[in-house]
């Protein structure tokens, strides 16, 4: 691609960009199409001679478009929404023409520092004390993967050379909430202490880990011979946005000394509103915590920000250098500064097993300065207002109920007409259809989850561009259309 | 941002990235900044109010460009060379700008499939068998993570949910070669096999795994009461590229029920040439395979495609869906096709430990359209015959010493006066010395490694823009600076 030809493709594809970012909000939020419709429309061969820009983004638009669900509309609200903002899109860009590799310090001494200076700036917006270091991830599942990975260091001898497949080694436990995300099963499976190692702790009736059911699985596990290694609390659980309390959890792994992790993915960044900030009171106790800047500080996926207060555990556990990562005594002792322990001149591939490493840091550096710390706060207080605005509405209305209480930005509710008499199951059918109505009108989308068996539509709230009649027409929406399934 | 300011900014990075990567070598290709000094010159807070594209990109170019080591840069000969290109960093802001999470096929149907066609493209192109199912990973490390966490799950009964702490596992065994890559290692560490369960088998005197020793190793280990689990082979190993046998070894793994990954990482895109072909014959018996796209395919960071014959089982060990995730008995067996298995259909989330997945097909689409077979295929042979031609120099030089065969496009060599008398560790030295010398001049960055114990200096060749000229000025400042080592 040649000078000119990038500068008029680029120009296109900005201006396809403005577009889109401005009037995500005229597609369908939900794809529409079917299974199988887009390997159909593509050949099944990589074409041998060049086809132009125009020609790829023709096609983009006419079979990729419509298999877009637009996590980018302002009408999203499954699961939880995010945001790929301009100035994170922007600096996306960048990090992809620059294709740095932050495996060793020297190998981008930029994107390292960055990476630390960045961290701390969120670290301090969230009041994480400074004794927490920070490395970029890309995704929660892999933080809380390394979160316990080194938990299984502190706590088992030799684990990383022996291993866990050895006859000294009692059974091994770690403790999450009923209500913890399923990257904590998936992180106790993948480093080998099995699936039937993660303990599921009791939650009170706001979802929240009970500390005294903590404290006695603890004991009784201890009693049956077992070695507790580590607690996953959870401020923002994914059904209901629970939290669980940190100072009386702390007390526990304190006791117990047990490494204690905080999964924060999505509700760590409200602690950046005064006030919210006590949402994180005790994390200054934990040993590690992850906030996910791609999750609602308007960051483009991927970039899950990792703090650990004993990052020389998890370097111990995963560190490994080859020769020819090594690098030569004078660049070793070059990077280390005088001090031996200079802030982010580490070499960022011993904090994990990925070994390349994305210039991340960038795309968060743009979007905290082109907002500002000020307007981030309001954005999120935004959220949190029409989070509650909606539940008000749910809980005026006769034929809704509101399921779990609204400590950040997501409702969990059902359609419960008061005059009928329908059964549990059936009440559940109905909202499975009224949730996938909503959905096939494409004005919204909306996600699901079950609460206490039941089933519950979830609304979350977290869209840079969600304002208050986005929120109304979902509400409107599902009056609507419970009312339609009334009337069938 | 709004969208005429997006516009006005979006020209400007347009235009400085146009620039950028027609003139990249003006830059310093090793970073000249000393540790911590990017860390120092940025401020310790984020900015309360917001900041201009202008201010921050001025900030960029004062602070953090003097910070980059230059992968974009066509004299840039260390580790691996890697291109962002122009089409790939244009799919990759677009994929920022849609912000789509693969996570399931509703919450992306165009990722989900796009990555099926794209596969696809490149699995034909590298002559693997429809057979082998692929999935799109951020790094070779974590493709390597999950062929071993699929061969676990393959060999050790109930490992998903008992784990490896217990008394009836045997100790565990995986091969690599002594030259394989050190993901290798990270991985046995992360899965809880223990460092010590990887055997690294000898090497001949092309550092080529021998297979007989392999058999040799997996035979005394059963003999030893081991439960051997998958072997590790390697078509590109990092110092040297060598090539195991494949074919002697899938004879190794089909007799001894072992798993075989290979690890094509680097050298896997050199089987698009019909003259390279060869170097994946017996692929076609391993039951898994990883080839980034993001090493020699001209495609931006991260894009790591893993290839499995087996997907079940790795599914099997990996996938978990809370309710949160599940869907609904109409959305699932709409997604499950009338066959039961339309292909690109399925929920990439059970492919693994990540839940959040980018649209990273998108690149790998806009690079191979933009691209064509054909010059794709120019390209990389273009590469092969720099680094041949590279050799023939070294070879010429009396002082110059060559310490590998290139069946790719590394040389390893040193320097190694005909007429002096030094001893092996003043080489090693000089060598060093040499180095480090070339790399401060900025015009050209290479590494090093080690071969059987000796400093070897790598020249790795795979830079989109790399041309005769710049292998030959990395040449030329070889010979100067190694005569003013002399003269010291």
């Amino acid at each position: 691609m040649d000078p000119s030809d990038f500068r008029r493709d680029g120009y296109a594809l900005v201006d396809w960009i403005a577009e889109y970012l401005e009037h995500s909000d005229r597609f369908p939020v939900l794809a529409r199409v079917v299974p199988g419709e887009i390997v159909a429309a593509l050949p099944e061969d990589a074409p041998e001679d060049p086809e132009s820009f125009g020609a790829i983004m023709a096609d983009f638009e006419r079979v990729l478009v419509p298999g877009l669900t637009h996590w980018n509309h302002p009408s999203f609200f499954a699961y939880f929404a995010i945001t790929g903002s301009a100035p994170g899109a922007l600096a996306d860009f960048l990090s992809a023409a620059l294709n740095q590799q932050a495996m060793l310090w020297a190998t981008s001494p930029a994107a390292t520092e960055l990476e630390a200076v960045t961290l701390g700036w969120l670290r301090r917006l969230i009041g994480l004390p400074d004794a927490f270091e920070g490395v970029i991830y890309d995704t929660a599942s892999i933080s809380t993967l390394h979160a316990l990975g080194a938990a299984r260091e502190a706590a088992v001898p030799d684990v990383r050379t022996r291993g866990l497949a050895r006859s000294d080694i009692p059974p091994l436990r770690v403790y999450c909430s009923q209500e913890a995300h399923s990257s904590v099963d998936k992180a106790v499976i993948a480093l080998g202490l099995g699936h039937h190692a993660l303990s599921r702790v009791a939650v009170d009736d706001q979802f929240r880990m009970r500390p005294d059911a903590l404290a006695d699985a603890v004991r009784s596990d201890r009693l049956r011979g077992c070695l507790p290694l580590a607690v996953v609390a959870s401020v923002g659980t994914t059904s209901t946005t629970s939290i669980d309390p940190l100072p009386a959890i702390a007390d526990v792994c304190g006791d117990e000394r047990l490494w204690l992790h905080v999964d924060a993915a999505y509700g760590g960044a409200a602690a950046i509103l005064p006030s919210h900030a006590h949402i994180l009171d005790g994390a200054a106790r934990a040993d590690s915590l992850v906030v996910n800047p791609h999750k609602w500080l308007f960051t483009p996926f991927d970039l899950s920000a990792f703090y650990c207060r004993r990052m020389d555990v998890l370097r111990a556990a995963f560190a490994f250098v080859p020769d020819y990562l090594r690098q030569s005594a004078a660049a070793s002792s070059a990077s280390q500064g005088p001090s031996g322990a200079l802030h982010g001149t580490g070499n960022l591939m011993d904090t994990g097993v990925q070994l390349g490493r994305r210039f991340r840091a960038l795309k968060l550096w743009f979007v905290l300065r082109s907002f500002g710390v000020r307007a981030m706060r309001a954005h999120l207080a935004r959220h949190l207002d029409l989070a509650q605005q909606f539940a008000s509405w749910v809980d005026a209305h006769p034929d809704f109920e509101r399921l779990a209480p609204i400590p950040l930005s997501v409702v969990c509710f059902r359609w419960k007409p008061a005059t009928d008499t329908l059964t549990p199951v059936q009440i559940d059918q109905a909202n499975e259809q009224l949730l996938a109505a909503v959905n096939q009108t494409g004005q919204a989308y909306l996600s699901h989850t079950r609460i206490r068996g039941r089933f519950a539509i979830r609304m979350a709230i977290g869209h840079l561009r969600t304002e208050e009649r986005h929120v109304r027409q979902a509400w409107d929406l599902l009056c609507h259309l419970s009312r339609q399934l009334t009337n069938k």
